[in-house]
């Protein structure tokens, strides 16, 4: 273990990731990593909310790796008060987005920013800076990219989908607008193509609403493709069980089988290797790509830190097969 | 008195006004008049800061009228909490000038409001509902106008002068931006040309500075000289010294004396009488048009109601004298 661990004390991992799950196996990373760790964030949940551009994964990767956030919510602030929003009640404001009155500081100063001209990369990159946070936190691109869903209550904003109808509609399509348009910040292509570069993580999050925005970003793809390091999702299925949010419904209404089987084939063009629940250890023995199978359940910041060993571990090991299908094509 | 009183009982009255001076007189006003008051607010105060439409003077009014405002600092709410500021502060956002957690929705929801289209007018108006008060509460204008302050450190916009260089530069001029563009709403003009019209009152603000970018809005001042009603000002000025803010070092500084004989002057074609401090009564007599001496200054909800009683009775007498210049010119 230690000696696999070395493997990474000198080489830089990016990790892609979206919200609560994924952050905080970022969190971990963060740990073993400080700033030898590149998180790239999605920004597909990003949305425009009485005038304020919120930016919900950024924030809570912010937050998580700050140590700033609320463990029992899931998301937002642990000190936080809620004085804004009844005010805003009281003027007849639009409630469903919860905004806390520290947490909407954030908020109007990057709304500020952007409109300034300051990209988005540069607003995260003083933000994380100002939190204490050593390792990179990125946010997939600059340009506005929009998850929006098409539902069986008809076309859904995702944080309308996500927030104020929690999940309700069933979903049939799942569509990234402006995507096309969007193109990697520099700051993104050098992190995927650095010569230093050690591994890349998947963490475990919502492949279809919090990965696959990211890879919708042309170029990311064929960046993490070309990267000639192993390449490691972790699975966010436990027994046909997603921990948090709608990725198992989601699953279901798209006709995939809830299963890491279903995860790895999903992401078959990209990845080296699965970590999976130990759990689901029996499953893993029939997938067609190595499987390193582990708790996965992240309920304690030990656990977090755990894991990101273990997903190192498994990456050091990957990278010393040589006859890695990756390695092999690059 | 109770006769004098009942003259306006069927009449609507309309007040010019600014911030927290004037604010405490409309107080007194809206609780003799309810419905039938209409305050006229400044919004040269007004200012973009953090991506923020805020409207100082008609926030106080809002406040100061619905029984919200913190009556100790003189702005702002009464139940209040900084929670954003300490938050905004961490992630070095200005912080020169301060925004409570509550107060904040009322800046975001306007903002909001603006951007979708809707007047300040209809805004304000909506806010002073919600708050539960029964007057009509009218910004000047629906036109931005910014005060500027020509000083000895340069040009300053309006709130970088009052709030982060708390008044210090001297002043050499003062001139409201935007203001030949800009023209009365229509309720204003309703309010200023109504029928029932009986009084016109001018609050003890700071005329330099609240009431003068009132006056600066093309047709406002004809609008008020044109009315077939009494206009009484009430003097900021109790011996030589003014209650709160810099209107005595403006007079000084733009080599004015500080006395209830310069108000006058100032208002020479507007107003019909003027309400002086009791104080002052001696120099009352040497004024060229009709004076009410009484106790101005206000420190409780008392005071302010026992003005505004004097004010409307001291109307209500101008208005019986059929020689009154104002009558005889209408």
């Amino acid at each position: 273990m230690s000696e696999a661990h070395a493997h990474f004390h000198e080489r830089r991992v990016v990790a892609l990731c979206g919200g609560v799950g994924g952050a905080k196996l970022a969190f971990g990373l963060a740990q073993k990593l400080g700033e030898n760790l590149t998180v790239i964030v999605n920004t597909g949940d990003d949305f425009e909310h009485l005038g304020l551009t919120i930016c919900p994964d950024i924030d809570t990767v912010l937050y998580t790796l700050s140590g700033l956030a609320n463990r029992v919510q899931g998301w937002g602030r642990a000190d936080e008060s809620w004085n804004f929003m009844e005010a805003l009640a009281q003027l007849g404001g639009e409630t469903w987005f919860q905004l806390g009155d520290r947490d909407l500081a954030l908020h109007v100063e990057r709304t500020r920013a952007l409109k300034a001209g300051v990209p988005l990369t540069e607003f995260v990159a003083e933000t994380a800076q100002r939190f204490g946070i050593s390792s990179r936190i990125l946010p997939m691109c600059d340009d506005p990219v929009r998850t929006v869903l098409d539902t069986s209550e008809g076309i859904l904003p995702f944080q309308r989908y996500f927030v104020e109808r929690r999940c309700a509609p069933k979903v049939k399509k799942i569509s990234f607008q402006g995507a096309e348009a969007a193109r990697p910040s520099q700051s993104v292509t050098d992190a995927l193509q650095s010569a230093d570069l050690g591994a890349i993580v998947i963490c475990p999050s919502n492949p279809y609403l919090s990965v696959d925005p990211l890879l919708a970003v042309p170029g990311l793809q064929a960046l993490v493709q070309a990267a000639a390091v192993p390449v490691v999702a972790v699975s966010p299925i436990i027994q046909g069980k997603a921990i948090k949010g709608p990725t198992t419904k989601i699953m279901d209404e798209l006709g995939v089988e809830v299963t890491s089987a279903a995860i790895a084939a999903h992401y078959a063009d990209l990845i080296d290797g699965l970590v999976i629940d130990s759990a689901d250890s029996g499953e893993g023995e029939k997938l067609p790509i190595p499987v390193h199978a582990v708790p996965t359940l992240m309920s304690s910041d030990e656990d977090r830190v755990r894991l990101a060993g273990e997903v190192l571990d498994f990456a050091a090991m990957l990278a010393s097969i040589p006859a890695r299908q990756k390695a092999a094509s690059s």
